[in-house]
């Protein structure tokens, strides 16, 4: 028999697009001279959903397009996602199911039995779990198909109290097929890798996983679907962010194959294609071309301007200098160079007589007060207007330009360089911020060398620099990191040797901007712990540490 | 047996003062003569505590907090909850559970079965399923206690498969206690009501029911806490809003007392206390006193000033006035009338040069292109440059003016009048808006009469009136109310015989303002369905209808 793993890009609620897809990828798999082909979980209305899934009506479409897929599945069977109702009136309305579709109908559907509810997932809120296990019999191949989570649950720490598998297991299968909607984080390759490996070599079976591919808003899937044989070596693995097609023969209760080394990409180099492809299909998907952004000649900005050039071509990027009074010659003269580099447009706007303005507006009030941070951001908020204007007058989207140190730290304004429709950083810490600029510059400079070895300075009054209001990078990241990707405590922080006064100072630095993380701008996920629908903290709350 | 009921106002994670109340509670109910006094629903940390449940610490600081309870719990007990660990390894790590306390000792522990995952809720985010049910036994009186949810799977379409109490019904329980945070929105306490009197009828048992009180930055909790007979007829309600401590005598398997009407508010009457709660409790709980609004001479802003000033004490509230080249007169004298009327502090600012400057600034760019939207946003965001100016500088709290209809529509400006630290009207319709003046203005003017009658204008171009772009607010709020509320689809609503291109127009706005709305405050919740972690919507998606 031979299965084909179709890799798609879909877009969330897009009938339309997403059946016209399969339906093409089901003609391709047949000529092929597949009998099976495999697409990803909720592959039909795309992933997540989120509270579409509330509207009777988007449940009906999901099933208006399975009919639609299944009357082209003929000399075919396929498996497809989709959300389907319980009929029962007992437990939540919808399972989290896949359709096994042979002879234009249903002949088989599996219910996910378990429902991931963490970081960014909310499947609990929508779906009942499976609880009826059945294994599907096709040309003589018994199949145990699960979808995603069903395998995850083979840990040392379960999240559930049982393994689907172990009930279908007793079944006798000869293959397992896995569809899975997996979302990118440059840790999540390698665990799945794994995960999916000690499944094979726990159940001695070969094992078929397919993924999405495509950035859904924050969320971006990397595909990279998988082969594995019984003993769980890797047979085969689909290109990462990318969409692929490719057929495998079973044959005898063995996969036809043999053991490969898998292609992983470095964390930077998988970072990088994920930022650009979530660039890519926030715009694409929302039906725009050109970004807009402001570029203050700082690695931040130079960086998004990079990624959105490769993303959206250069002739659709357009970055603008808003030197104030305390930009440096150096700042405009490195950005210009960037945009040279890049061959992006750009525009000149500077902000000196809007921020005198305000200056003399607010007098009656502020009087001989010191200029502080109230001055400063409104520097940031003078700037902000003015890209929003470029982005109201001709329908470009601003991207944002703040990285992750900078959202946690709350070192940043709320309404000014905080604002943004996309922030293409704000998972990414700013010595990673680093590390991909000399990703982008290892075949010759794209971001201007000036531009990676100046101090990091917000520029917003005289001679500031990052390092007075903040501790060095490394150490601030490692802080950070700490904090909220491991969930330490100050005290177990301390323990490992940071000073305690900093350690302190950086956490309620970062719980003192819950409120400014609550308003800004959904942001690329590329970490296991983004900002975001991931990390729901309170924002009237009393912090610990 | 004498049991108190405390319902008490918590602070999310401040376990000094939790703790302090609790202790001051018991110590309380002792002097009444109770034998057991009862606490609500994660009582020791605050609820919604979110992610802060994935603090190893964070649990065990409720831990430290349960055993200073426990000390002070003798010649009395109480029943608290709190998060607990789940010693099992297979499922998640903790339980949403509660402690009896007897002599100074945890004597029973009882773990919420059914966890709300819907709506603002994520309790499967954190918690295991409670599994094993059994009745406390005290004074000789068999108690069966349930968390919350565990009570609401009565109706016709049961959202779990099964219910505690038909397991704990068996051990032939005499009383039914419920501790809960249960959040207050205009139709919430009917079916409260309604839900705890089913329980008492079908079970044939009294039932004590405890609820929080107070606000958790959004979320607001109404109190309201209840006694009933075994006939399901109330014996008693605490007040609203408020908090208190009430005793009650259950002797030879009854709850004393007689049946009484429910002193239930009117849905604006609950609003209104719930709005001005929400504003003291998010200033108390974050530590500050003063706030600041953008005071156009409108409804809308005249309302939250009217509120703020209500829970702040009018000293502590600034309203900015801040006219254009478009603002008519009578807007200023309607602000000024009103800062007269509450009593308030108020500035003008006028915003034209600002403005000015900016138009010089992008001339250039923009050349001989027609004012449009990105002229009227530049209005909009000179003047948030402004209010959040007075926030920096001062230390002020910006509040938000916008309201429900608003906040569908898109009809705002990101970064501009969509700017602030809290939405006090973002789930209030306009319709609702005039019926909250009417209401605070039932004994006298406070409101200005001409803010009240004179047409809705965002005075961002000459003569503009929101009837120019919208329908009128009576339609709009209906077809809003049932697209975000009722979840229907455009068809459904046109069937129910509103205009199809007015239907389609309103939902495609609302769909296309979901970037506008991820970025906005916090918004109070007081609808059953309000705008932020309520309502979780893809971004980039493609829209029904």
């Amino acid at each position: 028999m031979k299965i084909a793993l179709a890799q798609l890009n879909y877009h969330i609620g897009n009938f339309e697009s997403n059946t016209k897809k399969i339906t093409e990828a089901i003609h391709h798999a047949k000529r092929q001279g597949a009998d099976l082909v495999v697409f990803a979980e909720l592959s039909i209305c795309g992933y997540p959903p989120r509270d579409f899934l509330e509207f009777n009506e988007f449940v009906e479409l999901c099933d208006d397009a399975a009919k639609k897929i299944a009357a082209e599945c003929t000399d075919i069977a396929c498996i497809i996602g989709l959300p389907t109702k319980n009929p029962k009136i007992e437990g939540k309305d919808l399972y989290n199911s896949a359709y096994f579709i042979e002879n234009g109908e249903v002949k088989a559907s599996v219910n996910k039995a378990l429902l991931p509810n963490y970081d960014v997932f909310d499947e609990y809120r929508y779906f009942e779990p499976g609880n009826g296990f059945n294994c599907i019999e096709y040309k003589g191949v018994k199949i145990a198909l699960t979808i995603c989570e069903d395998l995850w649950n083979i840990n040392d720490n379960p999240l559930y109290v049982f393994n689907p598998m172990d009930v279908l297991i007793q079944q006798k299968p000869e293959l397992m097929i896995n569809i899975a909607a997996s979302p990118f984080d440059y840790k999540h390759d390698e665990d799945r890798m794994k995960v999916l490996s000690d499944n094979s070599k726990k159940y001695g079976l070969p094992l078929l996983y397919v993924n999405q591919v495509g950035s859904q808003t924050e969320i971006i899937f990397d595909g990279g679907s998988l082969a594995f044989n019984a003993a769980g070596e890797l047979l085969d693995e689909l290109p990462y962010f990318k969409e692929a097609l490719r057929v495998y023969e079973f044959k005898d209760g063995k996969l036809i194959g043999s053991p490969i080394q898998s292609a992983t990409l470095s964390d930077i180099e998988a970072i990088h294609q994920a930022l650009v492809l979530g660039i890519k299909d926030y715009f694409q998907k929302s039906g725009f071309t050109q970004a807009v952004l402001g570029l203050s000649g700082g690695i931040d900005s130079a960086l998004v301007c990079a990624l959105a050039s490769e993303a959206l071509g250069p002739e659709n990027v357009t970055g603008i200098l808003m030197p104030s009074k305390f930009s440096s010659d150096h700042s405009i003269q490195d950005a210009l160079d960037l945009v040279k580099n890049l061959g992006c447009k750009h525009e000149i706007v500077p902000i000196k007589e809007a921020t005198k303005v305000f200056d003399r507006l607010l007098k009656p009030v502020f009087k001989e007060l010191p200029f502080n941070v109230a001055e400063e951001n409104i520097q940031a908020r003078c700037r902000a207007i003015i890209v929003m204007a470029f982005s109201n007058k001709f329908g470009y989207i601003l991207l944002n330009t703040s990285n992750k140190s900078e959202c946690a730290v709350g070192y940043g304004t709320l309404y000014g360089d905080m604002a943004g429709a996309i922030s293409v950083l704000g998972d990414v810490y700013k010595t990673q911020v680093y590390e991909l600029c000399h990703h982008i510059n290892r075949n010759g400079e794209i971001i201007p060398k000036n531009t990676m070895i100046k101090p990091p300075s917000a520029e917003l009054r005289p001679g500031q620099k990052d390092a007075d209001s903040l501790p060095d990078y490394d150490t601030l990241d490692s802080i950070l990191f700490q904090y909220i990707e491991r969930k330490k405590s100050s005290k177990a922080i301390i323990a490992q040797g940071f000073d305690e006064a900093l350690v302190k100072q950086v956490i309620a630095l970062v719980n003192r901007a819950e409120f400014k993380r609550y308003q800004t701008p959904p942001i690329l996920r590329v970490s296991p712990k983004a900002f975001g629908m991931g990390r729901r903290m309170p924002i009237v709350g009393k912090y610990l540490s």
